[in-house]
Order: structure tokens, then C-alpha cells, then sequence
């Protein structure tokens, strides 16, 4: 009800402030019998991690996790996985020229109409830094769905006004791996060094640029989805708009979708030995909000980084008057390469929920 | 858990099937003492009607809403309002060539692989049908937040190209009362007639069109919807990707703000004698998933109507064949007309929701 | 949230006031594919009718269930089940003198607390009557445990300081058809002679009497119940207190464990060539809150009908001041009898959902 | 889902096992600006804390608690509260040999049942130690409840057959005073000095003792509790049968209602300026579900610990034969004492949870 639990059956809670003693995440609902190392875990916060690169933060966080608990003799137990990580490189004293001003694009405003107070250190809870419990519960999802070979991968197809080239029918291992390679998490090489020469300018210029990514699901199985309220793509518009700095989600064809006819849009249904598949996809592998078979695909729009060192116009909330603000924080200029892990996270979230409730829909 | 419910606090349970008895809703968590007649309901119901105009379904369903349960004496007592439409025009055979032929862009062969089972006769539960119960219970809503003030409209931006001209500043009570003036529901004359001249060309080509709507709501206050997992946003966006058809959904700048820098996107912050207010809003009345005072602007993505006469390649589920199916039923060329009525409801119930909610943030 | 829905996979929400149109269910998570007619509801519904026997109340309701959604060529097909019976012998004129007289023993001055408002004809959602959508979700329930082998069993043990002998290792099918011989569902007959005199003793004093029901679950296999909130005792105790006049609920020896040892308490464990199993059942069947295998048995006290003629001391809300109220209305003057079957929908309901989750608990 | 966090709107969940490396709690929902300091909840795991006295265990905890997250300059944030006790004193070695003997009276045969595996360490998840995250969860609920003048308080009646003298109109701060003089909670010191006794021969024994414990809510407005399913008193109900070895929950003159005429259970209803009030207080301060602004009051029986040094019969599951059981950890002889802090905790998180949704019962 509060808001930082995320799914029915597989559900995660995340607590925990960027300038607090740490994040964490406590998973319920991870079925016993899943093998599970914090190594698992691990590397997905090793790719969340801020100082990675030139293009991100230089906050330095080790990020290690610990699981507290649910896991016996190298399997979960059926029993809640708690998941610790402690905030080691919180530097509080260059959030306190802001107490008093709200930073534009941010919640600030928000927090204080709601609760009365808000911890400014950082963002508090609506920091970025939000994301390590997502990413760590993600990473158990993960775990659950490679048991049904499922694959989730992310990466960005845009940046700053450069468009990476991806080929319509690539696959996803190679892109992910492409994407690991460059700071920006762009298959497309060449257009990734187009991307860091965009960040490079606008961190010069004391601001910031928004992008475009995608994550597709490979193997997901035809089923899955509740057909009303609890659409499968539903519930990944949700997740995915659940993300800071998202503005826009889009399934399959997307936007483009509403430029189509019908007879362009549909995708044809072709007889194969192991029953029907469909001949294109822009349902992007949902249809009635239920999954079809087909790789799911999702694109996520995201807006430039909201704390830019530019002076911006703002208020004085001890006085009421006009102020001017400069951001002095570590930040990432453009948010795209590290959403990726996050936007990840958020669709195995979403698709290991909707694989257990799968299994309550027949008798 | 089976997504027939939407909502925590202020919550709905629809049910029916398009050929089915009827259509109903359970609105549960109303608060006691809203005033609420038949005819709050019903006004909503005749604009979601089938048989309006030329440019919908001839589908004839009168749709009168029977309110059951939870109102005493012309208020609402805080229990459950239960509400019946029946169906009355229904005409099943229509489907029977359907019955082994999945639809492309349909639902169809999900349910089968979902359930093992399928009404297949309109759809089922897939149907547009089952919208009325949206209608129904988003009305109950629209009332809870017109007691403080808060109004939510929706009209047709685009439409097969057409792209309706809509200043920035328009108020939006004078924006629907002009979409309400025209059968596709767009508040520019001009671009309304080119419109419907473009729908009738569609039903000519026996195919159908796409389309863009946008909901704006006013005079919501600042900070509804909780911060991490249930935004203000992220429940929006899943509330408008349910609807059928639904492909993409944005909030504020949208799309649009992947391609902007931060100094352009954050809108800045001004000094007011009542608060701090916002210069532009590119946010679209949200940041960090809290409501900022502004009004909140919503766009969905409208595929084509699947359901065309042209014929279609599919498969006989009977044989595995390969088949050609040309669908015959009554339906909307295009649905960004009668989409509007349930994104407002849609709109309106995750409003009342988080409206109720914030009276818990505080002590 | 607002409390008229129950269950986690296997949902309902009731609906209807005692002197409103109807009375009515949805219920939400069925599986599809399960057989199900008007028929398997009707025979509940029957059973808990009012206006049976001389022991009930007059009122005189044929309460035949339609069931509007939700079924297709006889089975479920996963989407709701709405079911609909229509209120046909409420006489509203014998509350108006109540309108200001809250009753001692009824919700009524609590409902004023909370609402503000009230439909007091009749206790309005707080009566009895609400229990019709209970026996009609819990129909289906039983249905579902019918296809596992499940059995769901109470009668009366004691009633009007009356008790039934009941040997311990009498057989359910026998108990209930025992029960179900004579008016007040006790499987003993001699001592139902008896409480049948109790209770025309006072009704003819104008007074009520209370009593003991059990419910028996056969057939339920080890596993069922989460381990810490939502244990199966848990569960059943919340879905047992939760009717009407119900004020205490045991399971197995119940209140006599508290005065046995550890030594006494504790059933021994055997082994049996098809797993352990347990040589007496002072557990009730559930052990850390997750079943045994043995069979569940649940003891719920009764308090006597509030619903009294002879005058009780009240006040009179419209002035402040003491008053007297003798209550005319049509009420049972012992309650366990017909709370047999609503206390079994109770327990098949719970069991039916505890049932749907076993099915996550593994990978 | 999983069954590992409770409440509502004020929500908690619990992690850890007994022997894990700690436990845990977060607490989701708690309401901005609330005072809260590690202190508050130090006390109250004081309470709960193993090796106090004589009676309880001797496992050696420290359980000091470290709040991670949701305090900023000491009042809650609305932010989720994560709350950290190590385990120190696990001695896991005293287990090995239980680890293919299920113990009589333990969930261990329904965890092997449900989840194909099982931490037999001290018993894992179904261990006593998971209260640890119950207290700490109950202490923050029982500020915010301060903070409306409502005081929980528990102790124990009944114990190994010795009944406490309490007289009906005892004041309740005063009885928790008594209570917590003496190992056993009972706030009568000539009763508890003959329970300890009781205690120590049953330890002598090798056997263990049950017993009753009463929870009382002073302070708690009329209105509080959902109508139907969430009725204040079946959510009590739930939360008391859900702590390990309660065999039976009631509500004020709960088993004894059943023998009572209705002349006799009704409360008489008399008139007051501040309004109505109830004469006596058979209903133990709820009717109908709803608070009616008498005292609360729970009653619990709870079964003797089932670990005891006695042999007793079992299964060797590696063999499938018979085989003898002598439980060598170390245990409370009765868990009444120790009980009472996590039942205060249990009433405490209920009526939290209420107090907050009350809010939304009226426009």
C-alpha cells in the first residue's frame, strides 16, 4: 500500500535512503528449491554500480551484497531472501546548500506536500540509489526464469540524438554482449562512441542528455498475462514507468502503432508443426495482454538527468522568494547506460510473478 | 490476483463477457456519504455506448445501469456498489466460423494457451465489451473527485494521420465540450471532418485506423501517488496500457523528452503567494511519481482495430492448416473515439485511489 | 481494503444489504476448466435459506442464485463467476422505529462511528443475509476441493447448554447426513430433540440461546498454509470470526491444550508405508500453521441472537436520552444451526485458496 | 502471498531463521513524523528476549536492534523502517541429529511436505526467533497508537491449571505493572510465585506446560474495523492464531457467549454526554466487527511447548521406521511469558493498521 513492494506471487520490498546506512531488499514468494549464490546477485549490482566509467557517477560504491537470510545449502528454502547492501561513500554535507531549495525535476516539491518532511541528503529514497534492492530482487527473478529459459536483455538505442543501428532480427545474446562492451551499453559500437562524445559535450556544458532503451524477453512461453487489469504489458508499462526518468513506455510497434491500419498492423498467423507462430511482431509478444510466444519487447523512454551544474531558476522555501540553484552532486550526465540493469530487473520482476501465477489458471 | 480487480483503497472488480448475461462492476472502498444517482452512471455510460454514430459498431445496446447495493437514501454508506448492465444485442452466430480460427491481433490463441478453454463468441472477457465496467465504476470516481475539485477530460489528438491543432493553453472544460460536439471525439472541427472522412475510407478498404488520445486531469493537488513502486505515473501508465488496443502510453513531455537536454526539460521552479509553481510542465504534473499541483497530461497510443474485413491469414486450430479467416462481426473502424470515455475512467479511478491514500501520509 | 473481499488466488467480494435489491458474489481466480452449474450453488443456498423449519426465522426468501458470468458449456473458463440473488420478502416498515435506537449486540452504533450514515433496515450490510454471496462463493469452493478429494463437513455440537455426543472417530459423510435430519444440524438426534425444545423455550421466553458448531476438512494433504502470517489456522480462524456472533474460534483440542503437558499434547508420530502419519489429532490437523494430512477441525462459539423481543435498555440517538427497544423483526432465536453452512463456506474457501498457493511453493 | 508480512496499510515483514545469520523487519506504511528511536524498540525486544529468567530458555541473545532506514532527525519519513538484529548465540550442532527425525508437535513434517526441503536448524522459519521481526514491527505501531491514547497491554491468566485472581475492573496499567514483576507475567504475585513452581517440576519432568494469556486495548475509538471480512475482531483472530502454539483465540466473553441467553450477552446500551456507553462489556469491545470505544479484549490459549527432553515416538525419514526422539536444545518449559509481548505486538500491528484506514470510511 505504501508503495516499495512490487508483485503478487514473486513480490520484492526495497527500503533503504542514498544517504542512509544502506539499501535492501527482501524477496517473498521465491519458490524453494531455486539454486542461488550471492555471485548471481552480485553481478547484476556489478553492473548497477556507479564509477564504472568515464560517463557515470564517481561516487564509488563497492555495492557487495549480503543474503541475510532463505537460502540453505545453496538453494532458496521458500522462506524470504533478505539482501543487504551497505552505503559506504554517502557524502551528505553537499546536499545541505539544498535543504531549503527544490531542485527542478525532481520530487522534492513532492515529498514535502506529501509527508510534511523529506530527507534531502541525496534524494533520500527517491535517489537513484533506490534501484540496488530492484536490481538485487531482479537478479533472483532472473535466476527463476533462466530455470524455464528465459532471457531478459536490455540496452540503449539511443542517447543525445544518436540512434544506434540494430538489426530488426539480431539476437539478443550477441546484442547483450555487443552492449556490454562500450560504457553506454549500445550494441551498435560506432553509434556508442557517438553517444560518449555526446556526454563528454553536455557534461561540458554543465548538462544533460535523455535517451531511449529496449529490453526483450527471449523463450517467454505463450500464457502469461491476466486479461484484464493485470495485462501482462500492464504491468510492464508499470514497472518500467516505475523507473525515475522514464516518461514514455511502448510495447511492440508502440507509438508507431497508431500510424498503422489494421491490415499492416496485425501480425499473420502461420501454421509450424509445434502449433501456430506469427509471421511479424509488432504486438511486440502481447496480445489481450496476454504473452503470445514471441519475444516480448519493450522501449523505454527516458529524460535527461534532472541535477545538471547549470544555475537553474528556483525557490526559497524558507522565504518564499525566487533562488537560483546549482546542482554540485556526482551525478551521471545521461541515465540510459545505467538503466539498462534497472529496466532489466523491473521485466524479470514482472515476468517471474506472471510464471507462478500461470500456474493457478487451469484446474 | 486474477486481474479482475483494479484499485487498493478505491477499488473495482469488473465481470461479464461480451455475449454473456451482462456487464458489471463492484466498486468497493467509496467512502460514505458521496452523493450518487443512476444517472451519474449513466451519463457516462451513453458516451461509451455502442451505436453512437456512423463511425462506430451498430452494435445496439441500450446499456442501462442498474445500481444494486451501497447507496441509502441518494448516498453512498461506505459499503459495496454493485452495478448491472444486461446485454441485449448480442448476436453469437457470428462467431461461430471463429470458433477454430484465431483472430490475428486478438487475444485468441492466448486465452487457449492461458486457460485450455475460450468464449469465443465476441471475444469473451477480451471483448470491448467489458469496458462498461470501467465506464460504471470510473464514473463513481469522477464523482469522488469532483467533491475536491478535481476534473478529468480526454479527447482524440490524432487519428489516421490526421493530427488534430491544440494550443497549449486550452482550457480543458472548453476542449470537451468541442470533442463532444463530434462523433471521433476531437476537439478541432477541421481535423474531426477530415477524420471521419478518413474512418469512412477505412470501412471502404474494409480495414481500420490507429490513433492518439490524450487525458489531462485539473486541479489535482500536489503530492498524490507514493514514491517508489506505485508513482502517481506508474499506476497511470498500467491503467491505460490495460485498455485494449493500448500500445504506448506518456506522461507530459513524453517521447519527446529522450531527445531533450535537462536544461530545456526541467521545467523551473517560480515564487507564488500560495506555493512555488511551476513555469512549464514537461513533467506532465508529475516528478518522482508525485503529483506537483500541475495538471497531470496523459497521451495513449491506439493500434488499429484488429478486427477487419479484409481477409487475414491464420490457422485452422481444428486441422493445423493454414486458413484465411475475413471478420464479419460489428465493430469500430477505428477506437480512439470510444477509448476517450474509458481513459478517463481509468484516469479517474487511479486518482480517487492515490487521493485516498495520501490521507495516510502523514501522522 | 474496505473488507468485502476475501482470499488471495481464490477471491470473492459479496455484496447487498439485507432490505436492498439483491444479494450477490463475484467470484475472482477460479481455474478454468472446473464443471460448474446453477445447481452445485443452489443446493448450499437451500441450505442456509431462511424460513426452513420452525427454528429459523420467517422470512421468507426462495434466494435462487443466478449465475451471470463466468461459465461457458458448463464449465469455468477462468474469468469471474458473478452470481445474483434477488431480495424478494423484506419488510422495511418493522426497523423504522429502530432508525434511532442502536440495538444492544448489533453494529449499529459502530456503524454510525465509521460511516456517519446508516441503512438500518434491516442491519443493512451487517446482516445476516450478507452470508448468502459466502455459501454462494463458497459453492464453488467446495467444488474445487471435490476435484482433490476434499471434504468440508460441520454440524452443531452443542446448543443451549445442550451437547451432542459425537464419538471421536465417527465418520464425516455419516456426521453430515445425520446432521442434516433434523432442524438445528446436530448428528446426534436425541440431543437434537432437545435442543429443538431449548430453543422453543426461548423463543417463548423472548429470549435466544447460543451454541457450538464444528467443521470437519477430510482429505486435505500435508502442506497447505504459509509458515507465518498466513498459517492455515491463521487463515481459518480470521474467515471463522469473521461471521457473525462468532466469538471464538479453536482448532483441534483448542482451549484444552492450554491445561494439558507437552507429553500429552504432542501426537505421537508412525510410520505408515505411505509416509508418517500421526496417532491422535490434538493438532487439529495443522501443525506450525501448514497441514498435517489429518484432518482439520475447527470448534467456533456462538454468542446467542441479539435480535431479542423482550425489552432491553438502549438511547435514543435523536435526544440523548435512555429508551427501551423490544425488536419485532423475524429472527432466528439461535444462530448455529444455520451458520453450519456459512461456516463451512468459510473453511472451503480458505482451503480452496491455500490449495491454489501450494502449487508455488516449488520451483 | 508467501505469508511473511502482515497488515494493510501499516505492514510489516518479517525475515530470517533461527539459525541464519539474523532477523529482520521492514515496516512499510508507517505514517510521516512520527516520533521513533532505536530505544522504543529496544525496549520491547527486551521484553521478548531469551534467558531473562529462570523459566525461558537459556540461548543467550543480545538482540540489539539497529534501525537501517526511515528516520531522519529522529521522526519517521513515511519511508519504509528496516530494522536488524544479529544472531549470536545459534548453536546449530544441538540439531543435527533432528535433522531426519521430525519432532512431535512441530510444523517440520508440513515444511518437508510443502517445500521438498527444510532448515532444521533450531527449527529455521517456524522457530519461536521469528517474533524478533514481530516485536520490532509491534513497538512502532504501538508509538503511532500512543499517539492516539491507545494502550496494549498483556499478561498471563492461566498457567500449567494455576488460574490468576484479576478482578474485571482492574486498571490496566496498573495490571501491566504486576505483570512485568515476575517471570511469568501474571500480574498476580501469589498465582505466579505457584506457576513458577509449576514450571520448574514440569522442567524436572522433562515435559512443559501451556497455558492462557489476555491482551487488552484501552483507549481504542468506536469505528475501527471493515464490516464484512476485515472485522476488527477476525483480523485479531488471525494475528493471535498465527503466532506459534495458540490452539484458540476469543473475544470477550467468548467461549462462555455460547451458553449465554441473549438477554444476558447483550451490553445494555446507557446514555452519557460524551454519548452512549456500554454497561457491561460481554463483547469485549467490538460488535459487529467494529470497535464500539469499550476496552479490546483477546484472549489465548496456548498449547505446552512441544520440544521436550521426554523420548518420544517418531520416524527416522532416511529409513521410513520407527524411531524414539529426545529433544536436547534449549526451550522454554512454557510459553506464556514470553508469549505476551508478542501478542501485544500482534493487537498492536492490527489496530495500527485499522486506526489508518478508518480515515477513509467517509468523504
Amino acid at each position: 500500500m505504501a508503495g516499495n513492494s512490487f508483485g503478487n506471487v514473486f513480490r520484492i520490498i526495497t527500503w533503504g535512503e542514498s544517504h542512509g546506512r544502506g539499501m535492501g531488499v527482501v524477496v517473498d514468494g521465491c519458490p524453494a528449491g531455486l539454486a542461488l549464490s550471492e555471485k548471481d546477485v552480485q553481478v547484476e549490482l556489478d553492473r548497477r554500480r556507479p564509477g564504472q566509467s568515464s560517463v557515470s557517477t564517481s561516487r564509488a560504491e563497492e555495492d557487495r551484497v549480503e543474503i541475510l537470510s532463505g537460502i540453505f545449502e545453496g538453494a532458496t528454502t521458500g522462506t524470504p531472501i533478505s539482501m543487504l547492501v551497505w552505503n559506504r561513500d554517502a557524502k551528505s554535507s553537499a546536499y545541505d546548500a539544498l535543504r531549503d531549495r527544490p531542485r527542478p525535476g525532481h520530487a522534492d516539491l513532492g515529498y514535502v506536500a506529501r509527508y510534511g518532511v523529506r530527507d534531502h541528503r541525496g534524494g533520500g529514497r527517491s535517489s537513484g540509489r533506490e534501484t540496488v534492492g530492484r536490481v538485487a530482487g531482479g537478479a533472483v527473478a532472473k535466476r527463476l526464469l533462466a530455470e524455464s529459459g528465459i532471457l531478459v536483455v536490455g540496452y540503449v538505442r539511443e542517447l543525445g540524438g544518436v540512434r544506434a543501428g540494430i538489426p530488426d532480427d539480431a539476437d539478443i545474446s550477441r546484442l547483450r554482449d555487443e552492449a556490454e562492451k562500450n560504457p553506454v551499453r549500445c550494441p551498435d559500437q560506432k553509434a556508442a562512441e557517438e553517444m560518449v562524445r555526446a556526454i563528454d559535450q553536455a557534461r561540458w556544458d554543465g548538462d544533460s542528455l535523455g535517451g531511449v532503451a529496449e529490453v526483450v524477453a527471449r523463450g517467454v512461453p505463450a500464457g502469461l498475462g491476466e486479461p484484464v487489469f493485470d495485462k501482462l504489458d500492464a504491468d510492464l508499462a508499470r514497472s518500467l514507468m516505475g523507473i525515475g526518468a522514464v516518461k514514455a513506455v511502448e510495447i511492440g510497434a508502440g507509438v508507431e502503432a497508431a500510424r498503422m491500419r489494421g491490415s499492416e498492423m496485425n501480425d499473420p498467423i502461420l501454421p509450424e508443426p509445434e502449433g501456430p507462430i506469427f509471421e511479424t511482431n509488432n504486438a511486440g509478444g502481447i496480445l489481450g495482454g496476454i504473452s503470445t510466444g514471441a519475444p516480448i519487447i519493450c522501449r523505454i523512454y527516458v529524460k535527461p538527468t534532472p541535477s545538471i551544474s547549470r544555475p537553474q531558476r528556483t525557490v526559497d522555501l524558507s522565504t518564499g522568494d525566487s533562488a537560483e540553484i546549482e546542482i554540485k552532486g556526482r551525478h551521471d550526465p545521461a541515465i540510459p547506460p545505467r538503466i539498462v540493469p534497472v529496466a532489466e530487473a523491473m521485466v524479470a520482476l514482472v515476468l517471474a510473478d506472471h510464471l507462478l501465477r500461470l500456474r493457478m489458471a487451469r484446474i
